[in-house]
């Protein structure tokens, strides 16, 4: 178990990051849904590789077949399988993380939990490259939901020391979601943007890397989508987003700073708008009791740094139990925060629509 | 599907706040372990209400009768069941929640979802009180962990203002964590105690309720548990915690401050500490690529006020579809916070146990 | 695992044949079903022992109290509850049968299994008391169906050397099957019921017991239901059929049958009948490719003859590792045959409503 | 759902006959287990299409590749992945089954399902094509259980009206599973197999398929494998068998035949044999209350002929809603029984595999 989530939808994931190809199988997309695959590539090219100075060099066109699930582009209620070959391979890079780990990376555990017969090779199974199919899963979903009149988006709330301003979390719309998302550097202030980007900056010259935090948010949501306890609306996304290498923390409308308010504060007031229930404030980030009250769905993932940094870190050598001095080759993002965007919006996106085909279920 | 988590132990928690009983169903436990009976008695006090200034006047002995899955204290292999009965109930005080639902509270979102039927009286299946089945199986598995060298602890790291330091997170020893929950109010620092219930007993002077955070770990794990992507520890860990009403977020080691950090300062360093693969600082709480490396795990949750307050709040009437105001009657806590430490304890404990019996899935 | 179906219901049964209590959770119910009580217990009598020449002479009430999911009787959405106490138990029996294990019984098993700490007492987990609740969840789904115009009956086709004509395949009626229901001995022919009545009384003589086949079917089924492969309606029923104790085959249609003809005797040709598609002859039970055709659904399930005689069996002794001579006392039906009939109509129930919530999950 | 088996392996099947290409995620195999690939191809080789008279003339080389998951041809403990193209593929030969459908076959009930959008060359995702993948999982699993010295081997058991007798259930070795398994046409007894053979080439001159029964059986397994209820070892079986399609029923044991038997006779007497438990007889087929006794496993299923004849069959035009004729075009196998012989072993490969990943969840 791991790489499967089985909901409503069933996704198993699967690759190497030097592996012949990685990919993902969808099992329980409804027939008969016309996915535009123009703007599925333009989805999985915001996540893919290579593109400008804040990502690792590695190029990959990150160019899906799909091998079942589709006629003529549409679903035809089978299962979804798309592979995605790998080519840009340097697997000499890694030959010495077989014996010293990277700190901060999984080199040591899968050692540990596969007794060695990890593949080694750009991180494994482990390598933030796998995020290239929950995207394909993800943008699949996001097209799906906004024919339904839902709508996903997420942009960089935090570089290291650099901030912006959140979503408007009453007022959110589809358009601001998409503006950010037309964006190379997904920020809502281009002012920000360029503070973030000197952050990057700095770290790749020190040979470091830099951490972020994302928000993420969905709009035209239902009131009555998700569960109580354990299929929450809060459970089933943190679930896939801590799926996402490098996520160390999930909080929904207050977060943590719910910690420090008063409940005649953080509750959010209740008020007719038409015939329509909504909120005066969103503390709930569009989530009560795991279930949606129609009002937009906000989330914030904290992005540690990229544990692969050039410097020369501590480490050990596990063949000869000592202490060693680790020096990582191969290419690495400075900051992987701007290419998690989307994978946020996958996460969300393929989280909403398990919901919607829950609460569908009726007989 | 909700209230079942279905890892390798299968959790079936049922009751509503005022339902003639509440529970839980535990398959997968391994059979010939020996349940203490007055050490989970005494774990389920912790979160029982009743017992001090800070919780609901409400009294319920929360003792469970064991209706299967035990012969003599011992596990027998099938599956254990475990009900508690209502009895201090006075469902009269919420019939209004039925039309006029509570800000920050699931009823609103239930009526949409369940179409008007859900049990309305004590909050339902969305109360506070289905912690305490959660508690009974988390109590077995401490128990399971304990004699297995695993121990869980938390404590109360804020309350509204008021906070303490965290746990230390690379020389965390069982005693501590035994230490913090043997305090009526379980902080590690007896005067931060103090300050947060102040801020308890101002909420409550106030007809008003507050929030806070819980730092929960583990120590003695073993390295190796847990898996990549959907099945991380992270990721189950989250899974359960977001069941406990009012979590708002979940950060694992540095969470949210990892966002701020260079990767040279996020990266705990290895090293060798005698046969021992340890690190410098525990940035990561233990996990890296969803896997435990053998050091203290540690997360936090972001708790949210009560949203059940006595100040009259806005609201809206559901039949007339117009705004109206609400004066919460019932008896609730000003702060959730102490009652919630022994079910964060709870949640990790079942996530460790479904870990441990994962990774010896082995032919 | 083991106790519990993770379908889109999901239903964990737990309890042992001499525990405090017996029963199972529901969840995934819809809300705002009204279940009619008096019809339940009705369908739970015609399972229940004591109350006739050819069962245990055990007499249990099996009145289920409902713990939760409901509120006047009508389904909230929180999981259903119900438990059935255990009353009449007489644990004194079983004694010995934890060294010298039952032939056809699950004493062995059970034993290597659980490493000793199974309950032993009346069959412990395995008792064929275990069908009761599973009935209260089929009797459940039953209901439901009903509702909407889908009937699930049964009958005994075969006890021993005696046997019956099975049900029109083609032209099956609701009627017909509440007739076989509502008769004490369900069959289809009363001379039959003679016949196969002299079956049981003449093992019972002999101190022996009788096997027998049951057959099963729904009409009114929907056009559509099911999946192909692991979840098409024959995988559905099979896995939920076999958890009842002592069948050891299951048939869809022609069945074995098949397996003796030609492909242009066992397709069964379409046809229009009015605006509808039917089939002239009906070999495949009502399934294609998993999924319902809209004709009646049939199977046959072979039911063995109890394993619990009084007669002396050969057997061994677990701790002395020698052969010995077992001597079965405690009180047992000659033939499970008549009592499993409900519990063949509550699997094949479940698996319907199950496949019925899958059918609607679309967004 | 329906294609993915979520044991403690997890088994995702994808493709259509017709598509770019089918194939199989397999998630949860042991790290560290060399695949030997040539006798994996050897295999696969006895389902493939192709080879000889009693089989459709499509030819596929059946050649999987390995997208991930295996290191040097070891398993790396991330998710396997392969996938088998589709070459020989003339998909014109369906297109009037789109609205014709085939009688016994899935075009009607996919239509319905799907809404019109399933794929219909080839029968899609409902051919039995699909079993390759499955064959995949299972040879890797035969391999694993080798190594663990449990063997898995079939016969035919009848085709039509010939048939031969069953295997020893008490004596069976591995020897006489291997014997079976090397023949090109998999019977025990040459002169039963000329008669089956004749039974197929009488169908085929006939433009007509004939069915037939399949003995599966597994040898050296401990005893206390598989759970009771739901998961029990024939739910496991029967869950896998029934998605291979063709299959309408399944037995264990004596089966249907201890309908007929009296519990004195149907029990199997328990004997010391050395230091081991073992039965004089084997009508349990090796499964006591779900859990295995150490005897040889055994069950039966039997499969229809196949529904795509050459002979013209009386149908339905969807479209035009009247009755129609049909004349099946493309190829076609007149007796599918002897390519789903090794379809067989992977299902029971498969469901021991993943008990006794089961049986090995201790903590």
């Amino acid at each position: 178990m791991s790489s499967s989530f089985d909901g409503n939808l069933r996704i198993s994931i699967f690759g190497q990051s030097h592996s012949g190809g990685i990919g993902v199988v969808i099992d329980g997309l409804p027939a008969g849904e016309r996915i535009d695959m123009e703007a599925l590539q333009a989805f999985l090219a915001r996540r893919a590789p290579g593109g400008n100075a804040w990502s690792t060099p590695r190029k990959e066109a990150d160019a899906p077949e799909f091998l079942s699930g589709l006629v003529n582009d549409t679903t035809c209620g089978a299962p979804l399988c798309a592979v995605i070959r790998n080519t840009n391979t340097r697997s000499g890079d890694y030959e010495n993380l077989r014996d010293v780990p990277r700190p901060g990376h999984a080199d040591y555990t899968a050692h540990v939990k596969y007794g060695g017969f990890q593949d080694v090779s750009g991180g494994g199974h482990f390598s933030g490259r796998l995020t290239a199919p929950l995207c394909v899963a993800g943008g699949i979903c996001k097209q799906l939901l906004e024919k339904r009149g839902i709508f996903v988006g997420a942009h960089i709330l935090r570089v290291g020391g650099a901030s912006e301003a959140g979503f408007s979390v009453t007022g959110l719309t589809p358009e601001a979601l998409q503006r950010a998302a037309a964006k190379p550097f997904p920020v809502l202030d281009d002012g920000a943007a360029a503070q973030m980007q000197d952050e990057i900056r700095a770290a790749k010259e020190a040979l470091d890397s830099v951490g972020g935090v994302i928000e993420c948010a969905a709009v035209g949501l239902p009131a009555g989508l998700g569960d109580p306890m354990f299929d929450g609306m809060e459970n089933r996304i943190a679930r896939i987003v801590f799926a996402i290498p490098a996520v160390k923390g999930v909080e929904f409308g207050a977060g943590f700073e719910a910690g420090r308010m008063r409940g005649s504060e953080d509750n959010d007031p209740f008020y007719m708008d038409g015939g329509a229930v909504r909120t005066r404030t969103n503390h709930a980030g569009g989530i009560l009791g795991g279930i949606t009250n129609g009002m937009p769905l906000i989330f914030r993932a904290a992005v540690k740094p990229t544990p692969s940094i050039a410097r020369e870190q501590n480490s050990v050598s596990l063949s000869r139990g000592e202490d060693a001095i680790l020096a990582v080759r191969g290419r690495h993002d400075p900051c992987i925060v701007p290419r998690a965007v989307p994978c946020m919006e996958a996460a969300l996106a393929i989280a909403i629509t398990d919901a919607l085909l829950e609460r569908n279920k009726v007989i």
